[in-house]
């Protein structure tokens, strides 16, 4: 887009590659619109609650997964006694995870414990391998890496199968990916996912590789004459394009489409005009920060909806559109009736930025650290549980 | 090329996929110089003759062989006591092979014999998926039965891993795909194979399956340590971009550049025009034809150099440029003494067509009942044990 004087306007760009916001942040509405989801409404998230007898995750609750495509297909099959599996993944790029990538596992987790069901977690070092400049054996080691950090959100070592795609792929899997990459020709690729000429035969060979565990044929040790079992996948909606690719190749190849529950962008701690980047350590909480670090890192970068003097603030109030420290609270300050109150007195000027960033400091240290306790209980012999091709028999118990 | 009156002449193109002779042919000088490999010449025959210490081949001999990249590398370091291994393979498109499929697998044996060497055999079922209207079920199933057709040529199960893509794909195999993969551009790809835009992720994702059985350590259970071994290929020369661009991009991953023998192409029983087609049963001769049958092929579609009349014939004697009997002896006769009498009787007029069919019958019906008898003694726990992932603790003997 031309950048005029005066009234430039970036236009917002969301792949899995990239996301950029627009002027004024991320226009969820308009992406929902763009990639032609369906907004998740407060009737569906009533739906859940009923259907799984427990309050629904604040995730929900907030609007922070706000998309999905066919989610109520799975909520059907549900209240009628049908299974269903789950499936997410994580692109291991780096040693450490920031709080935004555990957002996906936290909301998986709690998927897998409401509705009793199984769950397969992509690593996807080979993704990684194509897109940065990481050799094999290092995105082999983050994988195994960023396993331990996703065994520490807690997932059910009877029910969770995790794998990187270098240590998985072949056979069944591999099959299905040449059935999905023989539906998808190079220009739909492009329109996809904006491949350039001048890109490697890497990145048009990867989308596949994530369609495929959608198919439950593609884990024979877990699904094996389940070949019509539903599969619904949370994640980020950067990610929506490889599943829009996936639905509409498996009718062609006999699967079911995937349903989707997908959720907004985590804010860096400049605002909310990106993800967190997991190169810049001054944008976000990282797993591994210490309290003083998360103490420092809030106070000193969290962008502030604040006014700029104690006097205009208990004035005008806090812009809360802006303000990271509401955001983080949002995702993370459990208590609702808590959260309602600090965001009421904050916009209202009677609490300042300092009070709200002194409770998001305990929130995020409290579980940060919580975090750190069970990371430090991952042995290598419980990832070695989670990621061996086995069979699940209590799955879905 | 735009076909004009009178002057008409079409370009010859060859590639994995389609082999168009011009109006006179293939033209196999040209070949060589528009794809870069370099001419086998007798000076390499007789070195291949005194460090083997036997007759070289008779496709060697003859010239069916005639283009090769850096083969002397790989005679100078087996000349110095060093080892290197065999790769070639085949794409399972059909259930019987005809006498053209047998020329590599003829000539590799008997490399493998002469050089005492290892050899793997990589049969492409999702190459054939991609190209072909073919199901993965289905290539796999062909895979399996060519595989007997291959152990039919007598290879020695000590020294011989057979894998199919589907079957073997995974693991360290898969890696050094992406590592190729990512040395590819879109750009490049489509320059070397011709893909379009229309073609889909198959076709893109298919060239580094067939680039990695030259490095060893695609075979961790044949050449652990080895990564330096040299790999020695030989194929047909329509096969040849794959290897220019494996070539290409194994320096750049830390490998040996793979050396190539490449082949003529095996006349069809129409003339030299064509490749033999797996389609159209009426141009080829199968190893599952009868004696009849060959007979019948022979007399009735073998294109003859031979004069109109036996006049005429005994006149000015056949030509033997274009006489398919004579190329097939060339191929298939071992006696050279007999085949240059042939040669000279039939030529200067003394020998008729239809003599020089009947000593072509009586070679291709042994040659032919001795692979089927063969054949038949090819066992499943044959094709298993050839198949198996194993180490080969005999196969530098």
């Amino acid at each position: 887009m031309r950048k005029g004087d005066g009234e430039e306007e970036e236009e917002q760009v969301v792949n899995p590659w990239e996301v950029s916001a627009g002027k004024g942040g991320i226009d969820y509405d308009k992406l929902v619109d763009q990639f032609g989801c369906q907004r998740l409404d407060a009737a569906l998230v009533d739906r859940v609650a009923r259907l799984t007898g427990r309050q629904p995750h604040c995730f929900l609750r907030r609007g922070l997964f706000f998309a999905h495509r066919d989610f109520n297909d799975i909520l059907d099959l549900y209240e009628k006694g049908e299974k269903f599996y789950l499936y997410t993944g994580r692109g291991p790029s780096s040693e450490a995870l920031h709080l935004g990538h555990l957002v996906p596992f936290m909301f998986t987790k709690y998927l897998q414990e409401a509705f009793k069901v199984p769950l397969v977690i992509q690593l996807t070092d080979d993704e990684k391998f194509y897109w940065k400049d990481l050799t094999v054996e290092e995105t082999k080691r983050l994988a195994r890496e960023n396993a331990k950090d996703i065994i520490a959100c807690g997932f059910d070592v009877e029910k969770t199968f995790i794998f990187s795609d270098f240590g998985y792929i072949g056979g069944a899997f591999y099959e299905k990916m040449a059935r999905v990459a023989k539906c998808v020709t190079k220009n739909k690729a492009v329109g996809i996912f904006g491949f350039s000429s001048e890109d490697h035969l890497g990145k048009y060979s990867f989308p596949p590789v994530q369609a495929v565990p959608s198919f439950p044929s593609s884990f024979p040790h877990l699904f094996a004459g389940q070949d019509q079992l539903r599969c619904l996948i949370p994640c980020a909606i950067d990610q929506d394009p490889y599943f829009r690719m996936t639905r509409d190749v498996a009718p062609r190849i006999g699967y079911q489409k995937p349903s989707l529950i997908e959720s907004r962008f985590f804010p860096a701690l400049q605002g909310e005009n990106t993800k967190m980047s997991a190169s810049d350590a001054n944008s976000a909480i990282y797993v591994t920060d210490s309290a003083k670090e998360i103490k420092t890192k809030v106070n000193k970068y969290a962008f502030s909806g604040g006014q700029d003097s104690i006097e205009l603030h208990r004035q005008l109030g806090a812009n809360l559109d802006v303000d990271v420290p509401i955001k983080y609270l949002n995702f993370f300050l459990e208590d609702d009736d808590e959260l309602e109150h600090i965001k009421k007195e904050y916009k209202e000027g009677r609490m300042l930025t300092g009070e709200v960033k002194q409770r998001l400091i305990a929130v995020l240290s409290e579980m940060v650290a919580r975090h750190q306790r069970a990371r430090a209980l991952v042995t290598e012999e419980m990832v070695d549980a989670f990621m061996a091709v086995r069979p699940l028999p209590n799955m879905f118990c």
